[in-house]
């Protein structure tokens, strides 16, 4: 049946300008439309890894957080992926979960905005992404209760509403994880700075995925994972981005040896180092760490204008295909249609959702299930292809005749 | 010189029970007494680890949360660590750095001393060991602040005299990480207690080196690190300890997803899970946690109390062997002489320490050097011989000849 979506789909791959990245990941016969949950494995990555445990562990040992670069590692990890969302050099560090990486930002977001520098003083309110994924709404309210702010929920689309002089800072996420929907980052951004507030982003679901410059659009403070479209491994450390003019007001909830101006100087009072490096906590987690430096060797040559030129062509393109294939009325998308309010992912209201997700992996399709009733589908421009995506499609439809 | 101390030492290793585990870790002729900074390479951690990337992460992919037991990883691996702590299982989570668990402990033990049913509500004083690890401090302070709370530095010894009703969490350390001397758990746990408040113990410098018996001596909040004596790897995830009986009351200051009663539920509103995952936060980091997993194979048949026998044997050997090698007046030594008051290093004192272990390590003796003047030089049972001991001495004498 609909030979000519097959035929398009091998058209699409054969001019497929990043098709060869494939190459460079571990994969199978398996569609795997999971990227937005966890990112495959680069191949390069077990090699280095290795070489990490047995030479720079095994023989170096304490030797290699200087010697092997270990020490340096946050900062240096950050600015490799400074450039994948719009950020000069210095202002990310990597490390910790980013639902510590959440409350960093926030507490010192609050403190940023009732700086006695600030012409409002009384700020008490924290604004938060109603729709968020659950654990930056968990952060925002104990940041809220520890800072004596009281926490406002608000749709994206209704934020500008709700901002005011008592607004202390703002969370917001910039796509949906559930579904997809790509938020006004820019617009939202200007929004929370007209009311005198900073701004935290939360880049989990687009970082990797599409543009999301950082700098150009004067976002104060942003957080992310790095295992979803960063295909840096099962847990990777987040991170943690820090605007160059605000770092000196950086003042963290969370001020551990690693952020101290002299960190072996094992001094009793806490001074804060200058720049990104304020964002530091602890020791880091070396390994995990360093998987993924080497995940991000895939980046190299990758334009990320191109990657979300194939990212909203492949979402087209599958909602297309789940259009002519799936029999009326059986998925609705939650996904919006325009590209401007477009993530990487293509979410289903679909009956029954659980179990046809189920279904779907046993036949060789992964993608993922969100309560009660949504499958989604993530599209990784570096390693999924439109064939893929026709085939995904043709399955989905199958399971569902 | 001295033949009879390496004869002795040859003797000692010959009936040393534990000797056969060095065959465990990968070593060399280094003779390394850093283990206290960074244990020794496990064996079969390399081959774990390429399991866990090319299998669970590279062909499991996302199924690997279930399927490869990934997601209940912080309270199995928790469990593992528990009886080298002396704690029932069901108490110990792992995940997170050493600070980040320490800010979680000391927030949550202020928040169950303010708790309504306490005698007294008016505490509002954190009492912080003056002598700690600087991020100890960092993040007392920080508790303190977000929590309304007054810092009381104390020595150790001075704490019983500044406790009292104001009093509404203590932080200590079990052992100095600078001098070595173990401190009087039980004696200050009891006095704590006595002046009705919570005390997090941070066991760094001494879980996997001696017994701690949290759960026999009524601890109420523990935290530690895994790099050290328990070779989980550079920066491998802390742990945190949570008494049974407050795990009701546990009120985290991060809660996350994974501490959530019901984390694929993506409700907004947090409840908190039962019993020690309400020390979760977020997605945990899966390579690194493995990789601690796999590192805990080494401890499988050793008794607790056989490593404190061989730790204090060692640390005196190597005593008398500075005492006998090392010209009078050049190293002092800073861990005490009684075995109830020492960890499991020596700290000698000694001038120009800096470049003193500059050349030793470039004699294959590895310690470290903390500032101003001090040669550290840990003592891992598993894998430090009596030979190790005499060398490093001799080596030592040498270099100050």
């Amino acid at each position: 049946m609909h030979d000519h979506l097959r035929a398009e789909a091998e058209a699409l791959d054969g001019k497929d300008e990043l098709a060869a990245k494939r190459e460079e990941f571990v994969l199978d016969e398996t569609v795997y439309l999971d990227g937005n949950s966890l990112g495959a494995l680069p191949a390069n990555v077990p090699g280095r890894l290795a070489e990490v445990m047995t030479h720079e562990w095994g023989e170096l040992r304490i030797r290699s957080w200087g010697e092997s670069g270990w020490w340096t590692a946050p900062e240096r990890i950050g600015d490799r992926i400074a450039p994948l969302v719009g950020a000069a050099p210095g202002q990310i560090v990597v490390g910790d979960s980013t639902s510590v990486n959440v409350f960093k930002a926030l507490v010192a977001a609050v403190r940023i905005a009732r700086d006695p520098g600030n012409p409002s003083e009384g700020r008490d309110e924290i604004v938060v992404d109603a729709t968020t994924f659950p654990t930056d709404g968990y952060i925002a309210e104990s940041a809220a209760r520890l800072t004596g702010c009281r926490l406002i929920p608000a749709a994206p689309g209704d934020v500008p509403g709700v901002l005011g002089d008592r607004t202390a800072a703002v969370l917001l996420n910039h796509a949906d994880y559930r579904t997809g929907r790509l938020h006004d980052l820019p617009g939202l951004t200007a929004a929370v700075h007209a009311a005198g507030a900073p701004v935290v982003w939360d880049l989990c679901h687009t970082a990797g995925a599409l543009p999301v410059g950082l700098d150009e659009h004067g976002v104060d403070l942003a957080v992310g994972c790095t295992y979803k479209y960063l295909n840096g491994g099962p847990g990777s450390p987040a991170y943690l981005y820090v605007r160059e003019a605000l770092q000196p007001r950086f003042d963290s909830p969370l001020p551990g040896w690693n952020s101290h101006a002299e960190p072996f100087g094992m001094r009793a009072e806490f001074e804060a180092a200058d720049g990104a490096l304020r964002g530091r906590v602890g020791t880091p987690d070396i390994l995990s760490m360093l998987a993924l430096e080497a995940s991000l060797d895939v980046w190299d040559g990758v334009s990320i204008d191109a990657v979300r030129a194939k990212s909203l062509a492949l979402t087209d393109f599958f909602l297309r295909c789940v259009g002519a294939y799936v029999p009326t009325g059986r998925v609705e998308s939650l996904t919006p249609a325009a590209h401007a309010e477009r993530g990487s992912q293509v979410a289903l209201r679909c009956e029954g959702a659980g179990d046809v997700m189920k279904r779907l992996i046993e036949q060789g399709v992964v993608g993922d299930f969100r309560a009660p009733d949504v499958l989604r589908f993530g599209f990784t421009p570096l390693y999924v292809s439109f064939g893929d995506a026709e085939r995904a499609a043709r399955v989905l439809a199958r399971t569902l005749a």
